[in-house]
């Protein structure tokens, strides 16, 4: 007498997407894995009649169990099983969960407060600015004449064609000085500051930021061991004087994050000395600099020490964030080695989103984007500096670029004019969470999505908020 | 007398992309920086006549040099330069050039072997096999018609439409106990390398790895400070029976990578009772299950352990490494830090071909590729294995998917066979490059490229040199 099958198997499914024999093997499988069966499966001939289907099907799904190693085939006698059941876990084991390491859980917490979605939230440009059908035609034709080698390990650091059109571009409009060689092209500016912050400095050394400052780049600063020192900053931007030494200094010169104010020369020459005194790379985070619309064509801090200052930029705020494209210019010294890290971290771009830049960039679409996108971000930025500067209590400075505003409040009324607010559906940040110790008081919050009834009822609320 | 410039200015041209007015700006401002110019400018009006441009273009260049703080202007006199020229490095602070940290040149060195580009190099997928014309139709619709919500931050774990038609796929065809919520799309595996590198472990803690094993995940583990202990491998896959204590397990039970054996229902037991000892949690490589072709669907590892296996997949083999596409299948109680984590390191991918590949694994087209490519790797993987058989001294398993085999050599030979097939512009790599420690001998060779007059080829040069 031949086993049986003592347990219950789902029924097969003549419709399903995998085979009988598949859906026959899986079946199995689990039960063995479940010790739901005994030590011997039926024969193929009795198993087929006992399932209703070909025998070919038994057979088929019993190879599959010896491959796995889970039965023993020989000719002629049934099956025997050869695995034992994986072990039950106890109700104890299961509850004992892996956790993240506690690296991982301060890796985490960095990223849990970042850009909470809602109106008016800082750093988010319009989507409705981004042009989706230039765009997809781009993408279209990228996907059609993209090389071999390009869809595969080959150009990790980025897209020759990007990377020569980037290099031209950056070297006509902000000055710099630089060649394709120098350009790494990455998945965004958190990636670019991840592999900086990565690669420039060990754990324990020190990384000098603006404070206010980005609280992206203190959150790959700390991811990767580095302790924060504070530069204030004033309207002449960042002031190193009583700085210490350190191993990285970032900032923001053409357009403070999130303060909006520019690094002056005798500020940059400061901080070039202090750098070179300390053996120092400078970051340069470029990040909104392209559509300034202050009339203002700024020049990057990059050309005054092309050997020394890191520059990253982003396309995130001039087409959009989901395209997950950023560019890091390198010191030529730097670059390779940057490369080399950079496969090493994983840090690469879609080829097709680079490639639909490069043609945009290259016929001059991108420039006339930026200037269509620089008078619309104006227009909105100037009319809510000009709604908020009449309410009592609160001083905005005329702003000159970006999609977001900082708003200075008198001290002791940032938290009801931001719960307030955050009560009211909008998602501005609390200046104060940008500081790194004693916090400035305001508010940082974005115009890229404001409409005149959104900017009426933002500064409505906070009126009222600040007048209690 | 008014001052004039006394240094020569670049000449101006009016046919350059920007205005004249950025020109002057830029020229003088170089030339201050510079310290060629003295303490004075001309006013607008001499250096409107000198220059021959309209007195206006010279007041727009000076606002912009005031409004950078270079120069003062008072009405009606010469403005006056503020900034003092930036300190001239002197040569030996040229050449004291920042370089990388000692982790830094670390990470790169890692980066820097990975890949070779060349004929039968491992892991390289045919890039003639992507369905080019058809993911330029779903990149085009993918762009047309992506929300404003997916293209800004808030889908950094990845699209939901993307996450949960993975989340049925692997359900479906790999047996998997997943949700969309316990999905998050990557830039690659290597970037999922990396977050739960990171993340899961402290530095200092063991990550026990397949010996031979994939350098990536070795690069992975140890830029995050993690010491590894090798695995042995044999026909049953990796065993851990000598293995210590530890915090990740890293393992390929589908399809080991280099050597192309899958991990027995006992040794995964047994894997699975030491991660439930040490509380360790298990990294199931799932790089090529997709579209192995032995006709042997292979269970993935993760429904035997939902709760503390990861198992991490990618489009690079089945589509193209340069889409940068990959997945990470968290337990459900490890997803949400996992994505807080990926933002803070920037770890996102492009949306637009997230939406494309949803689309093509929505409508079945996805499974039909995988078929088709899985019997043409199939076909070239035999046709190799084949000739390489007939060659003394080498022994090479049926290959079972994947698009690299593994050839054993005899001990002795390995360096004489790699020197030869390298200096013939092939591009296989040494086996025991895979090795922690002793090492095996052999090579590692791609066929996703492999025509018979290839194949014919390079079995010839290793047959050559093995008879040496």
């Amino acid at each position: 007498m031949e086993p049986l099958f003592l347990c219950p198997l789902p029924p097969l499914d003549r419709n399903a997407d995998q085979t009988l024999a598949v859906q026959l093997y899986r079946a199995l499988l689990a039960a063995i894995r479940a010790g739901d069966l005994p030590g011997r499966l039926p024969s193929s001939r009795a198993a087929a009649k006992v399932l209703g289907v070909a025998r070919n099907t038994v057979n088929a799904a019993y190879d599959l169990l010896a491959a796995e190693g889970a039965i023993a085939i020989r000719r002629g006698a049934a099956p025997t099983i050869l695995s034992p059941a994986a072990p039950r876990p106890t109700p104890a084991a299961r509850n004992d969960l892996p956790r993240l390491s506690g690296r991982g859980r301060a890796i985490a917490s960095l990223g849990e407060d970042r850009d909470r979605p809602g109106p008016m939230a800082p750093g988010q440009p319009d989507p409705d600015l981004f042009p989706r059908d230039l765009w997809a035609r781009l993408l279209r034709r990228a996907a059609r004449l993209t090389s071999g080698a390009a869809l595969g390990y080959r150009h990790y650091a980025g897209l020759p064609a990007l990377r020569e059109t980037l290099a031209r571009r950056l070297a006509a409009d902000r000055g710099m000085v630089v060649t394709a060689d120098q350009i790494l092209i990455t998945p965004g500016a958190q990636a670019s500051l991840t592999l900086l912050a990565m690669t420039l400095g060990d754990p324990g050394e020190t990384a000098l930021i603006e404070d206010p400052g980005y609280s992206g780049a203190k959150a790959a600063f700390r991811t990767a061991g580095l302790a924060l020192h504070p530069l204030p900053v004033d309207t002449d931007g960042a002031d190193c004087g009583q700085a210490p030494a350190a191993r990285l200094i970032y900032l923001t010169p053409a357009n403070q994050y999130p303060l909006g104010t520019r690094l002056s020369l005798a500020r940059r020459a400061a901080v070039l000395a202090h750098a070179r005194r300390h053996d120092a790379v400078i970051i340069e985070d470029d990040y909104d600099s392209e559509f300034l619309w202050h009339g203002r064509p700024i020049a990057a801090f990059q050309p005054e020490a092309p050997e020394r200052i890191v520059t990253i930029g982003t396309a995130a705020k001039a087409l959009a964030p989901g395209l997950r494209l950023g560019w890091i210019v390198a010191p030529p010294g730097l670059a390779p080695a940057l490369a080399a890290a950079q496969r090493t971290l994983g840090l690469a771009a879609n080829v097709h989103a680079q490639s639909a830049l490069a043609a945009l960039i290259e016929d001059g679409r991108y420039r006339a984007h930026l200037s269509r996108i620089a008078a619309t971000y104006g227009e909105r930025g100037r009319a809510f500096a000009r709604a908020l500067r009449a309410i009592p209590g609160v001083e905005v400075a005329e702003p000159s670029g970006g999609v977001q505003l900082a708003i200075r409040l008198t001290p002791g009324t940032e938290a009801r004019a931001h719960t307030a607010l955050i009560k009211a559906g909008f998602a501005p940040a609390a200046l104060s969470t940008f500081c790194i110790g004693s916090g400035q008081e305001g508010l940082v919050a974005g115009f890229g999505d404001a409409t005149p009834e959104r900017i009426a009822d933002f500064s409505a609320v906070l009126a009222r908020a600040l007048s209690c």
